[in-house]
């Protein structure tokens, strides 16, 4: 009933406040015997972490992970993985003008009629803060597709009104961070960053799209009817701080097209079943077909800004309200790599999920038993 | 783990394929006392149902709805209601011809790969034929929320280039039935009409837009983190067959805009607490703050066309393929009670979820306990 | 959040009221390509019809199950499969009397308590008439069981104060059927009858316990803290009406034993580690060890008699209440495949929730990836 | 489908190893508003605590509970609530010797075959150490239902052959903690406690049975089908380490009744509805009546003895196996707490769900909306 955990066969739960003791989270289902690799997590942290370029907030925040539980001599054992990010910088004291004002298109109005009593220390629960726990686990989802050779990349493609137009497969994915705004395309990373400095310098913010793609994916994947994979994908992105829509595939353009454009072509390639073209996004009737899955998120501008903004406070009386503490002019190249954090959670759950469903074997006609082998040197009943 | 249910604590599992004996929907969840209208269900099924005009499919479909369970003298009793819907027109022997084919953008192939089987007349589950049993518990979620004052409303807004581009406060959104395109703007539904017409003649199909907007929200109904409000409507939407993406309030106009110009400022009106522009959508971290939430959702043009196309089959030889059976040219006017389906299943679960979380009762300082009333003459110990 | 619904990934959803139009259920998750035998499905639910001895209720209910979906060409296809028994026999106007009288020992006050309506009419939901649609669910999840070599039977072990005391080993339990009463001890076995005889006579009932063993097991299913497979298989059993009590294994007699007699030695058997002794009920930590699981199921007097009992109605008024309509002087004969129903919807539940988790394998020191194959003739990218 | 998270409106997730560095529980659902006394939360880790009494292991663990989240000036917010529970006193060197070797009716060989991979020392998460996080939980749950008036009660009734034979009615169950056995009766206790020293000195282990009672309880509790309300009390209690028993109201010795003897007649009294026997204990058809819930839970003996018992290792050798590290002879007095918090989370969960469901209101004849009420200054459209 509450929504602070996601997925169901790898399923996370999440705590912790912008601006109180510590963030964290529970990994349960991580399958056994997954090599852990700290030095990935720290460094997907730090892909996140506040301060890493003049671009974003200048909160310092070190964002290290303890690991807490489930992870033996370096292996996953199958238990929950608990994992804890201690908050270092917090400055509450920034907030107290906030502690009976709602902020405009901040989440304080929406929490305290909800809940009848808020943190309101850096917009506690609320704050983007709470992504890090969703990287960290995001991080070991990661790990756990790279076994099966699926990628979730994404990167900047869209701040204000400067569009990178040029099909992914032109980009350079791997190297998305040389450059602090996560554009993989030199030159257009250059006027967003010219762009993304002169709204700071304005006391203002810009939004911006981020573009993905899930490279690598095998077929079978999803879910058909409800848990559509990219029903699950929506989800996860829409549920990332200030997104304000999602699109797969052909996206909204496909509004505007006609069957005979839109569909795929199968053939086969190197004896697989490939489609020539790929407007279905890597995704038919909600399940995998094993081509790329592309997608794309847009974020709406960070909510505060330095100029007085007319608002209310919990008496109902008017308020003038501007922005103080840290924040980000852009929040583009930090969502980079929630959003991959958060299609990685999808993947690794479906993936589960679907080793769950069991399968058809075509030459035997039974349903297969391998899911239920055993370690040595006990043999099931099979 | 399989994902053929949806909503916590409005709860429906569906069944049935396009040519099996019947589909199906079990709702685990509706409260107590709420009188079951059996002829607005009926009123609702015949929104979507095929046949409805000359616009869509002519497969023939009374869909009526028998009610098995969990209602008694015309009331809900809180116990499962079963609702069943038979399927009479089938003509499964048009069929044949894709028993072992794949049909391009069509789910046979993902199917085939996931389950090692499938029923491959009419697509099996993957019809949107399916979505009968959504919109019968979609019409039961509707009578609940209009007990609250809630009510969503949908409409088709655009067809291939043709968009439908005034705000809905203009339009008359009760009377989106009057056309047989669901576009409550006489003059852009007759291009609409035409355009549909023609690309029937052609044997193609075409895809769309469907606008819509939630009024009367109470606000506090949303979980902050992953099952934000917005998030699980963008999950609701992207589950419904051909939807390509989701955005709400400002959407992907958001991308372009500074924050100066996108914060929505509180003031007071008539006691209440309320925004002066809406581009939050009517929802700020993820929870109603009891302003109007519109979005859209884009459809890709429906696959089956009458062109012969490219394509492989099961042992992986190519074939083509061509179109038979019967078919929407255009998925939109069918798509419009669908969407609002969904809309109100998401709805009525956040509404019974609010109701369990409790809530602070400003006054008296202590957690209220008004949800476990009970019924005469037993009074519970508080 | 609503309780009619039952496992994880061998999911059920259950409707029906004892004298509405209809029993069904909703299996989501069952996995493709398993052979659908409709006869056992009959022979499962004759086990547990009324009428079918003189010792049990003689309401007439063929209890034939339709099944509407998720079935093609005889074998699962990976979709919900739809299952509906019809509502024959009812005699509605037998319930008159208790419209507004509680029964003693019955829900009548608890749902009308927390419902504020109920359907009164032969108990409505809370008749063990529900218990049919398990049955029906349960004789697929055994089609599947029976894939691994998992079978588990159960018998009447105890009626009133006759307790059938021989160790399981002696017992046929293939000819549990052979008797009315459902003791495979053909001695025991009359003098139950006898005594069930002499209650019904007395227009009393009268109370006793289910003994069942799950033989064949394959180790590992079960998860180790909240999900244990003894915690689910308790939980399944409590939930069949008019349990009272559940113990496995060494079971309520282990309060009174040191561990010095108790632990079970390990031992090597076949290349297979087996314990010498069975204390642990096949369950260590809360999962499977390999060896058989046996446990017991006790049942109170089934509520309705026929002697005048005191009682208040819905106005607080003194009434007095006696049984009409029909009823079972003993349930135990009964609950015999309703207890092996529920046992096999945990054991596949918890199999298929062992596939999702996947397992280290011990030469490769690697996560397997065996779980994600494909059907012909595409391969995953591994 | 992993087995670490507990409830659905009130519902936990957690993680943490004997031996690793910490335990923890996230409390997701916890309603806003609550008085979080963290002096009762570490009276009820003192209860569980090791340590406590020469009866019980030697560890010496402080178990000071960290709060991380969700709470505010004292009171919960709503959001989630991380606790933290550092170990502090591991010796893992005590447990060498068992790093290949499987300990008798210990989780060594399960863990191994289910996951490939364990965590040795100490047992891992098979420790009942894992309860700490369920206690930490339990104490906030207890804090939400005092609110109510529901508070619910345990304490040891047997230890091996020495049996406790008194009503509840007639004992102390605010003085159970008086003497280190918890059994309420002092002549009682005093021999269970001779008992447990003399089985310390030999060596060895001893089981028992922990009694309980909720009191206080509304009616309207539990849902009818599966999620009966003694289902999850059942599942809850059966997932506590070594247990092998639960039965409630009449348990087991129901099955030796007659319904005449059996059945519980109502009678008003204050104006409330009542029975006047309670062989039902408190629950009819799954839903809580009013009447006070009692139940009890059978124990095995721990099963680390000193004495050398056979078994195998990992590769299949004979060896023999010996208990080191420190343990408890007698499980029961600690598991008197453990027992309480997880009824207390049973309970605090079905108060939820018993919130969501909403109910009829007698007099109006519509549902009610008191559950969406709000915070001021905002009205709800109501």
């Amino acid at each position: 009933m509450p929504g602070n955990h996601f997925g169901q066969a790898f399923r996370i739960s999440t705590f912790g406040e912008s601006h109180g003791p510590a963030l964290g989270v529970v990994i349960d289902g991580c399958p056994p015997g997954l090599t852990i690799d700290a030095d990935f997590i720290a460094a997907e942290m730090a892909r996140r972490r506040p301060g890493q370029s003049a671009l974003v907030t200048q909160r310092k925040e070190g964002d290290a992970v303890e690991i807490l539980s489930g992870v033996f001599e370096g292996r996953s054992t199958g238990t929950p993985i608990g994992m804890l990010i201690r908050n270092a910088d917090q400055r509450s004291k920034d907030y107290g003008h906030i502690a009976r004002s709602y902020r405009p298109s901040h989440a304080d109005f929406t929490y305290q009629v909800k809940y009848g009593i808020r943190d309101y220390r850096g917009g506690g629960r609320s704050s983007a803060r709470e992504t890090a726990a969703r990287v960290a686990a995001g991080a070991v989802a990661k790990l756990l597709l790279a076994q099966y050779g699926i990628h979730a990349r994404a990167w900047v493609s869209q701040v204000g009104e400067i569009v990178l137009d040029r099909p992914y497969a032109e980009l350079d994915l791997d190297g998305v961070d040389a450059h602090p705004t996560r554009c993989p395309d030199p030159a257009t990373a250059e006027r967003m960053e010219t762009l993304i400095r002169a709204v700071r310098k304005d006391g203002d913010t810009i939004g911006g799209v981020v573009s993905a793609v899930v490279q690598g994916m095998p077929p079978g994947l999803g879910e058909p009817v409800f848990d559509k994979l990219h029903a699950d994908l929506a989800k996860a992105m829409m549920g990332i701080n200030a997104s304000r829509g999602f699109e797969y595939g052909s996206g909204f353009a496909a509004a505007a097209m006609r069957g005979s454009a839109h569909n795929d072509a199968f053939a086969m390639q190197d004896n697989n079943v490939v489609t020539t073209s790929n407007h279905s996004g890597g995704i038919q009737g909600g399940i995998s077909n094993g081509m790329d899955i592309p997608f794309r998120v847009a974020f709406k501008p960070v909510a505060t800004i330095v100029a007085e903004q007319d608002s209310v406070d919990q008496d109902g009386n008017a308020v003038t309200v501007s922005g103080k503490g840290r924040h980000d002019p852009c929040v583009l190249p930090r969502a980079v790599p929630i959003v991959e954090a958060m299609a990685a959670l999808v993947l690794a759950d479906h993936l589960l999920r679907y080793r769950a469903q069991g399968h058809y074997d075509g030459t035997s006609e039974e349903v297969q038993s391998d899911g239920v082998s055993s370690g040595p040197p006990q043999k099931p009943t099979e």
